[in-house]
């Protein structure tokens, strides 16, 4: 470990899929990488800077938003968002060498995981129990230590990690299953010409009928480009949303710095979480 | 059990939050309750008529969007929502009768509730493992099978239910906890001028620039008001989102028939999950 690079924090342990997408990360902009147990914790380190950044993942193409994640953004007033990675998934079944699919009993893996091959899993294991783990890692690491016939749903990585056998492959029920991921830091992310940017914001409405429609508006009218929109409850009462959209741009370029300008006066509270390059 | 009372289905094991749901609902509207293990069973055995009703939770106060409730509904044309019932929740610390809160090593529940009581469970069980189970219930009936120093997070239908003895109520983060949960059918409501009406709807937008605005400006243009706008990823590839947009009305009266004409021409795909009596 050089002493100049930056650590990154992920969701451990070693062999999940934000591990994978740390990874990937790391090959461009070398750091040291760090494992944290939860999402609330890694969050909380990169705003109190006992890490550089850390790498998180947002939202998935079958499974929807990473809910705990947007709402640790919203609560962090001093995270921004630097960058973004999008990484396919495909999930493996795991065993331990031996097995075969027809012992299996129980299947084990991240609730997230589960739900994205429930389809191959009633098809091919239909006698087997579903059991949740915190991570498709905690998983392969607890198949590696048990002398069950259960199966793990998990990476390549965890696979090699944890000498397991992978009974099959491509087990996802949709192929085109895409997590992206967030870096976040305390830093911003200057202009430079050579990215397209992104930028993320989160916003509450004034209590007034059309209030959305109008915020849209303000973005239709200056051919901004919105990527995504995403509502997530405001932890009040039923019925209040905070709001989170994507667009293309970047903040302290136009026309998306006018628009912020006007959004402010027209919002309830506004807070831009990044202007970052979009990824591939 | 009577043969002319409707069955409705709940997610089991008895003393779940979706039990309680339909215990309060049943008190209204006769009915003879059947749990099921699963959301995608419930679902399916109501589009089947299998069984007549079901009740299942579609938001929560805290957590947000039931994102697998959304895209049943969506996967299932023939299913219609004919009710809604709005839950407050407080969650309980069970343990099997003479545990002490400093003796526990473990609390185990569902992730909802589990993330609903985070801070709580950080101040008073730092010492404890988190493990997550697949209902509020069946992490009850564990504690009350196990002689383990465990202890689960539930209702008090489940502390009644398996005998345990509650160790600190109302341990939720947030006082204004509640869930919707909707009722669902193969039936659909017609108008009764007693009541107050909200209908949902699911669509795609065309890919074009604005589009969402422009069908937001189509209810503005009515004076419909908005209830809630949520988003889930179409499963097809990452940035494509198909919307459920809940408002003010009965899909068979004004403004809301000629709105649905309307947006039928704007979408690439439209889909009325049903009209019914807005919940108290």
């Amino acid at each position: 470990m050089r002493n100049d690079l930056k650590t990154m924090g992920y969701l451990g342990p070693a062999g999940t899929f934000s591990h994978c997408a740390a990874s990937i990360y790391k090959k461009k902009h070398p750091v040291h990488l760090k494992p944290s147990p939860a999402f609330t914790i890694l969050v909380d380190a990169v705003a109190k800077k006992e890490i550089d950044i850390a790498i998180v993942p947002v939202e998935n193409s079958i499974e929807g938003a990473v809910g705990i994640v947007l709402d640790l953004l919203s609560d962090h007033a001093t995270i921004n968002i630097i960058a973004e990675l999008l990484l396919p998934v495909t999930h493996r079944l795991l065993v331990s060498p031996g097995r075969s699919l027809k012992e299996i009993t129980r299947v084990i893996s991240h609730p997230q995981a589960i739900g994205q091959c429930r389809c191959w899993l009633t098809q091919h294991l239909p006698q087997a129990d579903i059991i949740e783990t915190a991570s498709t890692a905690l998983a392969a690491s607890t198949i590696a230590q048990s002398k069950e016939p259960w199966a793990a749903i998990g990476t390549a990585v965890s696979e090699n990690l944890y000498n397991l056998h992978c009974l099959a492959q491509n087990i996802n029920d949709y192929a085109n299953n895409t997590t992206r991921f967030l870096i976040i830091a305390t830093e911003t992310v200057p202009v430079c010409n050579n990215y397209a940017y992104k930028t993320s914001i989160e916003f509450t409405l004034l209590h007034q009928p059309g209030a959305l429609y109008k915020v849209l508006g303000e973005f239709s009218q200056r051919d901004i480009n919105l990527t995504r929109i995403e509502s997530r409850p405001t932890k009040t009462e039923l019925g209040r949303y905070r709001f989170f959209i994507d667009f293309t741009g970047h903040q302290d370029e136009q026309p998306v710095s006018k628009l912020l300008s006007i959004l402010k006066q027209q919002v309830r509270s506004l807070r831009v979480l990044g202007s970052y390059p979009a990824g591939d």
